[in-house]
């Protein structure tokens, strides 16, 4: 269905929903949510509106919906697949008023927060209650939790704390038409019809506006140690992640880098912490949390013998929250260290744990056969391997046309292996050209009708997911 | 639309897919797929079918999606809901043959099995090579594992270890027109597409039949400690439950029953192992799981310490295994005690955890309003209580009518609480009456139509979860 431009009319109307400075057809509002972390990616909306209630969101859907404007919903831009470029133009439906936590029930370990609220803010606001919420991405410190949500976003301690989809009871949201509902209850276990919470969560803002979210929360544990194991071998780094789990123990954060992911991101943060002597190819950051340092250190001592096993260098202790601090700062700015480097495309690429070693080798073949660099980090304990692929030198023509068919290539692998060509990071704009990598006609098939459910018109976020 | 009858040219048919012995009309079979451990419930359907592969089950979909013959898939009949009740007839498709566990990944800690593995036979399969799949419904001995995907099964672990669905990682489904799929990936991280798997998990078997079940696995813990709180007061003991949460210690179970549940459950099993002195009204079973043993005496003297601010009696530290058994044993078998004892129906309400001790008071107070007797039990933990209500000297007339109006309002009360109608027993065809209660008409019209785009023809076991 074709889908009409905004006309002055349309601008009265929004007006009419909205206070006047919530309606915003400046060239720098445009240009903001033309983008977000998605390489160099852009796509300008011809308008902006920032509702600030469930009301106005669903006025405006209700509307659009309507009239067949499309509507891409925004939240920090800080996606890495491209869900929050307006690529059809439209309305760029910008959340950022959402960003009021609206109840911490501390009897019950649940919070019920606006989307917009930073993830890192959540999280320290909680802890001020005693309570935790451990769902951390990289980018904590400025993507919106609404985005976590939408993305089914993960981060280092989803191996021993689950992803959002783990903690996520209840949303309201606004259906392309503007009807409003609660997708669930408030509750730990729920048998009661199909399980639309499920459903929401994760589908990248394409069935529905989320307005608010209600958490499960846990009780925080009290310690944790982290350990940075140097290994001369990245592919014996990637065989001693099965090997900590294979023993019994679950790590709070088991992370992979490669030697660039590792050297790159200390030039991007001037740091000179770590000693990173030149046969060293890959290190593992490994953490262990709990209520008891005892039990932690017999974790860590377990851990340092499984790896002797190996080829590795010094392990570091971080024994103060400095050193700890420093530790993650670096594993946390690797992505962004990679960017500031060169032109570069992102894969999330997730497999069953014990196959990382073969997807690591799988990588670098493939490199070598299709001419690209690839700097690989990410939540090995989760059998979650981002693959940066840095352009460097590569030819124009070659990026455009040779890479995907290597990316393609690599997906089919990752398939094969029982993985997925999304871990964490989504599907949106980027990926959606190999989505039938991983799904075929019929899965497609019902993944279509399923969006043609919730927005029949087809206006919500629309050009991502599935290909039209 | 109006079902069809099975004709001779339909067993015929059936006849070419399977082998004869497979294919039933005896009145021995029938009957015994006319019933689930649903209330007193009894639904004939007119042929059994028990295919044994993945392509006949495809085969008799297809052929009876064509033919408008209702299909009901069955596994153990251990439901409470009525979900394998074959109310319009047609087939019964029992899935017994489907028996097998067909590979353990002890590398990656998964499993891939048939549905109708009995669920205690994989745990204790799965045992064997140091894996655990903690999700333990009371009728674990009996159900199968498909069913519990189906219905999104709990059990006492659960406030501990979660529920069935966040253990399924990938299904092989068929779906009503015969088309075989799976639904995601063998992968502890998934943010590729909208999420099939946990659409299908508590779908009831009325979206698509499954075949292959992947479940993620984790390691054994080492020790566990049981404790027998008993209460003089019901609604303290409910208030208990909260207060262990609050300080921090998360049990692996914590069962709530009243005195009623486990003085009956003691002269259903003959069992005299318990002291029941005249002034309890209920108890709380609690157990701690843990590596080291130093951890789990800290966590339960810290157990004994909250609930010594109640009027309790003397606590029991279990501390043999048999005497472990037979406190679990008593616990397991109060739903079989309750139902041996008097025609009954069970609600199967939740709500937050902290909200118990009012949905106690509430049950009592509906109970002396509408004349109705409860026995309350279940997994406190997860604010999950079980209402068996036991019809004993009332009137047929007020089971009928006066009974119903009284579970309407005890429902809409758990829903101002921000709970639900059925937290681990699903819908099926006993509570669909009573979903009104909990959706509205948006979101229930969603479940239609996400029912409408897996089965268009609403063969496949029609008549549940949504009123027609």
């Amino acid at each position: 269905m074709p889908f009409n431009k905004i006309t002055p009319d349309d601008i009265s109307f929004f007006k009419t929903v909205l206070e006047e400075k919530y309606v915003l057809v400046d060239e720098e509002n445009l240009d903001r949510c033309a983008s977000d972390q998605t390489e160099d990616l852009r796509y300008l909306p011809e308008i902006v509106l920032q509702p600030g209630t469930t009301g106005e969101v669903s006025a405006v859907m209700k509307y659009c919906n309507d009239r067949m404007i499309p509507v891409t919903p925004r939240g920090a831009g800080t996606g890495l697949s491209g869900g929050a470029l307006p690529v059809h133009g439209g309305v760029a439906l910008d959340m950022k008023r959402f960003d009021k936590i609206l109840h911490v029930d501390k009897r019950n370990f649940q919070v019920t927060t606006e989307p917009s609220v930073i993830t890192q803010v959540l999280q320290e606001h909680l802890k001020t209650d005693g309570l935790f919420y451990p769902v951390d991405p990289a980018s904590k410190g400025s993507c919106f939790i609404g985005g976590n949500v939408s993305e089914n976003s993960g981060g280092p301690r989803a191996v021993k704390y689950g992803v959002v989809k783990d903690y996520v009871l209840n949303l309201e949201i606004v259906l392309p038409n503007g009807e409003i509902i609660w997708t669930g209850a408030n509750v730990l276990k729920n048998a009661t019809g199909y399980n639309l919470t499920q459903l929401i969560v994760g589908s990248e803002g394409t069935l529905g506006v989320i307005t608010k979210i209600v958490l499960r929360l846990i009780t925080a544990v009290k310690h944790d140690l982290l350990l940075l194991v140097p290994f001369r071998s990245a592919v014996e780094a990637c065989a001693a992640v099965n090997a900590i789990f294979v023993a019994g123990i679950t790590p709070s954060a088991l992370e992979f880098m490669e030697r660039d992911a590792l050297e790159w991101s200390m030039r991007y943060v001037q740091s000179t912490g770590i000693d990173l002597p030149a046969d060293i190819a890959a290190h593992l950051l490994i953490e262990v949390d709990g209520n008891y340092m005892d039990e932690l250190y017999r974790d860590a001592e377990a851990i340092s013998q499984i790896v002797q096993v190996y080829d590795i260098g010094e392990i570091l202790f971080a024994d103060s929250h400095e050193q700890k601090q420093m530790l993650w700062t670096l594993r946390r700015k690797v992505g962004e260290a990679v960017k500031s480097n060169s032109i570069y495309k992102e894969e999330d690429t997730v497999v069953p744990r014990a196959e990382l070693p073969e997807l690591l080798q799988i990588i670098k073949t493939l490199g070598k056969e299709y001419g690209f660099h690839s700097v690989c980090y990410g939540h090995a304990g989760d059998g979650n391997l981002h693959v940066n692929i840095v352009k460097g030198d590569m030819s124009d023509a070659d990026w455009k046309t040779k890479l995907p068919e290597g990316i393609r290539k690599l997906f089919a692998e990752v398939v094969r292996m029982g993985g997925t060509i999304s871990g964490e990071h989504g599907i949106g704009l980027v990926q959606k050209e190999y989505m039938d990598i991983a799904f075929n006609d019929v899965q497609m098939g019902l993944m279509r009708q399923i969006k043609h459910v919730f927005d029949p018109n087809g206006i919500l976020n629309p050009g991502k997911i599935i290909k039209s």
